[in-house]
């Protein structure tokens, strides 16, 4: 490389990038078990093992304060964040969290994202037991940390994908996108148009997509079933950046390929009517779509016969390959379709 | 309050924003001991607790990359996230990491943020084990959130100072303050004068202050004295907002007063020769400067013989009172003053 150049961010994918940053992390702990590379870091405990997981949400990149309400956004950015303790089989006990706040926000908004954050805290069963508030220009910005733990017979990691499991995801994929479509139509009309002294668009039809968008649900119940049938999944991720590049995550972890089945994906109705109406193709949202927060996770067989009796809200999409196959697609039509791994 | 005011985050006080923060808070967990209002917040563990901290630093408010070095900058919020373990009496273990990264920052500068992390970590002990990397308009933000650990024995909290303790400081005040003042003035001179291609100022003859401002060191090493001497104090709080406040939220977590000596402030010669540059009171700097992270702590009498014989680097200011009597200095030339609790 030669001096001075100047390698923008996005010249990197996110996982080389994550390594050259963590070459002068040079310190290591005996009771660290899994630092970068998963969903959660992983630290040794007496009996079991204890979460840390993160998420940064920046105004202007991750949300847009023109159509999220805030305590939907405190509950998002708490959802993220406890997605990631869940993707590792864990259950959430604890969060941080921390605010960049600008001058526009009032104490009374500051409390709006407070009580989302409050309301995700009932729902996900954890508690608010710190943080940082500092100031900010202009953009708002929220950072949470999740501590949370796990059992050390039932920890998840993305590295346990086997030949031959089944790929399977729960609930369905592509809403939050199509969700944020029908979000950003919305303001690009409420801009042109400025009639009105409040957004006040008319998102009924929509409310299924909206609310993917908004207020995701982290998926505390599936893990709380595979718990009550004593299934352990091979592999997990949730479902943050796309169908595609979390498979690749998994895959890439597990040192395994992956083939799967368009034909199979699953797109609820909703999605597809708003891919329709914006002369989209549904199948781009459900593949590059991301912030669904389902669960993406690998079985054998026996276990997928197991977990359907019980539980019917998940989808098998495909199969665990060599790690030669890479990611590959079976399309509808029949022709195959392979993706480079866009991280490499 | 009526309804659609607009309250400004300025209009309270630190304590009393976070209490109206935390009614949506409604989840608790028996493991959490203590969340909001100590340095870190605890949790139980078998044998011993779980510290959590957090930090948060953007650019333009907490700091200006016109004259802090990126490597700086990572060491910096470091030290400031472990130095809340620190105040707890405790070790840190891990990191997170959270980034929102705007795009005027390349691969190589965000890699020396994380140079500093690094160093950070030899020096503190500690590991990077995750984090977050968002993407942000124009301005850098960081945070770092600290898992740390402690004996249920030495745990050390804000709130137990007793009347007739010592009160006392480690190090001295006001240097990062005066580190400060003297960066700012050169940014000027060199926004007035832009002669230079890059900003090269002569800071030579203000290398303490400067350090104190950019590289301030958490106090591992006097924490490790305590431990080897055997000596816990009764109550303990990090210096990061300012002396007056900081013995303010002490004081006020302990149930109790506190009286100090104006004539004993531990003040270097570098930051005294600062002040009077800039003519300006040092006491000013000393009294409400902040981001010295230096220890202020509580100890009966016979500890402070014992500590002094192994220790010199601290300084006896003043003496735990009734609550009645507030917080109050005696001046160098003998009169008392008050100061009114800020944050109520």
């Amino acid at each position: 490389m030669a001096d001075n150049e100047f390698r923008t961010i996005q010249s990197l994918g996110r996982r080389e990038l994550i390594n050259e940053l963590m070459e002068h992390n040079e310190t290591q702990h005996k009771e660290t078990i899994k630092g970068w590379g998963d969903d959660s870091a992983v630290l040794e405990n007496s009996d079991h093992l204890k979460l840390l997981s993160s998420e940064s949400f920046m105004e202007g990149v991750d949300f847009d304060l023109t159509y999220v309400p805030l305590h939907h956004l405190g509950y998002k950015v708490a959802t993220a964040a406890v997605s990631d303790i869940y993707a590792m089989n864990g259950t959430p006990d604890a969060v941080l969290v921390n605010l960049s706040v600008p001058n526009k926000m009032s104490v009374d908004m500051l409390k709006q994202i407070y009580k989302g954050i409050g309301a995700a805290g009932k729902d996900y069963d954890f508690e608010i037991v710190g943080g940082d508030l500092s100031a900010s220009h202009q953009l708002l910005g929220i950072s949470i940390s999740c501590y949370g733990n796990v059992d050390k017979e039932l920890i998840t990691y993305r590295s346990g994908a086997r030949i031959g499991d089944a790929i399977c995801v729960t609930g369905d994929v592509g809403g939050a996108t199509a969700g944020l479509r029908i979000l950003m139509r919305e303001k690009k009309f409420w801009e042109e148009e400025k009639q009105q002294q409040s957004f006040q668009p008319n998102l009924d039809d929509y409310e299924y997509v909206v609310k993917r968008q908004l207020v995701p649900i982290a998926r505390k119940s599936f893990i709380e079933i595979l718990r009550d049938l004593d299934i352990i999944p091979t592999s997990m991720i949730d479902l943050t950046q796309g169908l595609v590049n979390d498979l690749q995550n998994l895959a890439e972890a597990s040192g395994k390929g992956v083939y799967f089945y368009q034909a199979t994906l699953p797109i609820s109705l909703d999605t597809r009517n708003v891919a329709d109406e914006m002369k989209e193709d549904v199948d781009k949202y459900a593949l590059y779509g991301g912030e669904d927060y389902e669960m993406v996770f690998t079985l054998p067989e026996e276990n997928v016969e197991k977990l359907s009796e019980e539980f019917s809200d998940f989808t098998v999409i495909g199969q665990v390959k060599n790690q030669e196959e890479g990611i590959r697609m079976q399309q509808a039509e029949g022709g195959v379709v392979s993706f480079n791994d866009s991280e490499g």
